[in-house]
């Protein structure tokens, strides 16, 4: 059976690839961060709307100020004052400054502004400039910031706190985005029990349920439980139906080892337009995953062991959800991974790529991984790490001291 | 005035550690991401609570496989199989196996588990052994993953997705968080109106409101809105009062450079028990930073251009509302930095913090950083950028090519 197959993680990511994102919805400014932009931004009015002073002072016309200094101030004639938020009443003359405050509107005829802490005050009427400005100096032209016509934000960006300023200068009140997929989360196994219960021999916890459900709203998807599933085929067959009716994705921990796998995958061929992609990835750990699509909808079966399915969300599940979600940088969990050396030799088996639970800390200004030796199956050294050191697929390990990429977590 | 003094960015962060952490709650697991654990968490019972197999396979007792080869089976009677879920009815003798799934409680007799795939089945009471096991292999003991009395999670710990699944294996079914900062935002200034106005001459869009609003939450705080302060003194007075009895934190952002400034030391001064503690931060861009505390509470006056708010947010700020949040590494924005070269040379005046938005490239495996330069009022610096590069102050600037801290935002 060709699903049989075990593929790489980068064949993996071609089918996630192809995958569409999901429509669009319109959110209030307020509500954006974290959203994915599912429009360009293109700058309607120039910001700032007008010319501004970048500092508290006098507007002055700066060839009135060449040669000014400490030792030979020019003095300049105070015509008035700018308000705040209001059009300067009056012009500037040749000889004459206006006091202004950071953010006001430059007056007519007005090139520069003096700081304060170069000027002195003689009288009412006059100050003393003591240090000269250049034309444009302390001044922020209009359209400065943003230029009229510009491209600021491309659609499948990431909204961060500074876009939202950026599009907020532009009087973007509504923002169109991309919906966030809903992501159902079934735990299978007999042996599986709620938090609650008070686990008898041969009982374990449900612990994917927590991880999972914290992990799809860091991938910026909207998580929802569909409960236990027992190793039943019609109690999981419902329950899939159910998430691919209410959501767009589901996720099923445990059942993909052999032992009941088979079982996973029966269940979902016999789902309606249902196609098995994937059975079985070069990750370790993480090997037995299942990736299956119906239609745009897509079921995930991960790994019981709570590692196991924690680095599979995360190298896998988390891209799938930003690529659904629109997001244009959808295939690394963050842009940038930490560089560091590694603290001991760390061997990896050929033609599978290894992610290795490591501990950091800072050594005279490097960043040094310790890995965390433990069972895939061992929680504790997700809780003791501090980030995961991938060892690409045709690697047999890394050295000590070698320098390895780190994504923290 | 003592107060006028400016100070280092570490002097504000002794006044930020000595203030305490909020109160205590409780909240159920699944709402538990991102706060801060008020508890330590030991281990209570053993996890797993059993002996448990890691993989697919068959239980036996390892000495009677020793020596077992693909040339050299050695052949074991199937006893049974694990049920999962549930106790294994019977144990083990010499010579016996019993089939057993990936967790699964290891029947008693057994020491460990020859994996299916080295196993090949004779008839149905029958399997030969194509590898041999030793003791302890492919089991995880009672224990093994959390120790019965082993402090696993720390008071003051930021609880991460797998963090989750530790507490729920150990049944926590709420945990003990700090409160979350409550944070009101002011906005001042007669020259800001609201998002949803047309701008006249002078005025602009209230920008900070919304960076300001994104930012608070991704540092553990609670935003509420105080809505925009006219110039007056009043109406500042009466939106910080509000502030106080509604929240833990107000920030203001404007009003604090020269020009304002005098007028909001004047309304804090005049809050009963208001203490200004920092007037002036060694930080560019961010100079004109106040900082005064009312008992417990927090009144920060930020800049009002936009990204020299974002920027003292982002470095004094967000630390503060970690700390008042409980959180044990409070002091930086994330626990590590990126390492980069600069691509070019970057000035910076000795005795101050700078702070350059750079954007970051990949090239031959190092990371670049490059400068985005503009007046620190351009919120496009921001927006096209991907972090902060910091200068020290004891520095005089960066050489083109020198490593350098970069804080991604």
């Amino acid at each position: 059976m060709d699903f049989f197959r075990v593929q790489t993680t980068q064949q993996v990511k071609e089918i996630i690839k192809s995958t569409k994102p999901l429509d669009e919805e319109d959110v209030a400014l307020e509500d954006a961060a974290g959203r994915i932009l599912a429009e360009e931004c293109i700058v309607q009015d120039a910001f700032p709307p007008f010319d501004r002073s970048a500092m508290d002072g006098y507007a002055v016309q700066a060839q009135d100020t060449f040669g000014a200094s400490e030792s030979n101030p020019t003095p300049l004639e105070v015509l008035g004052e700018v308000r705040m938020g209001e059009r300067p009443s009056s012009s500037i003359q040749p000889g004459g400054a206006i006091k202004i405050a950071t953010g006001g509107m430059l007056p007519e005829g007005a090139d520069a502004v003096v700081m304060v802490e170069h000027t002195q005050v003689m009288d009412e009427h006059t100050i003393q400039v003591l240090r000269g400005v250049a034309p444009g100096e302390n001044v922020i032209h209009r359209g400065e910031d943003l230029k009229e016509g510009e491209k600021i934000l491309e659609k499948g960006h990431l909204l961060r706190p500074q876009d939202l300023g950026a599009l907020a200068a532009l009087g973007k009140v509504r923002v169109r985005v991309y919906r966030r997929p809903q992501v159902g989360i079934i735990s299978s196994g007999d042996e599986i029990v709620p938090l609650e219960a008070i686990p008898k021999d041969g009982e374990i916890r449900d612990t994917n349920r927590y991880t999972l459900w914290a992990l799809i709203k860091e991938a910026g998807g909207i998580p929802f439980h569909l409960g236990i599933a027992s190793d039943d085929l019609e109690d999981l067959q419902g329950r899939i139906a159910e998430g691919l009716s209410q959501g767009d994705v589901v996720l099923i921990s445990g059942g993909s080892s052999i032992g009941t796998r088979d079982f996973t995958v029966e269940v979902i061929e016999s789902l309606p337009g249902a196609q098995i992609l994937l059975h079985g990835v070069a990750v370790s750990p993480g090997k037995p995953t299942i990736l299956a699509k119906t239609g745009e909808k897509m079921i995930w079966g991960l790994p019981g062991h709570p590692v196991s399915a924690m680095v599979i969300f995360m190298i896998l599940v988390a891209p799938a959800l930003w690529r659904m979600g629109g997001r244009k940088n959808w295939e690394t969990p963050r842009p940038w991974a930490l560089k560091a050396q590694t603290s001991r030799n760390i061997p990896s088996a050929q033609g599978r790529e290894d992610y290795v639970r490591v501990k950091l800390r800072e050594q005279d200004g490097m960043l040094i991984a310790t890995p965390i030796f433990g069972k895939s199956g061992s929680i504790s050294t997700m809780v003791k790490g501090d980030g995961l050191l991938r060892i690409a697929m045709e690697s047999e390990g890394v050295q000590e001291g070698e320098e390895v990429e780190v994504w923290p977590f």
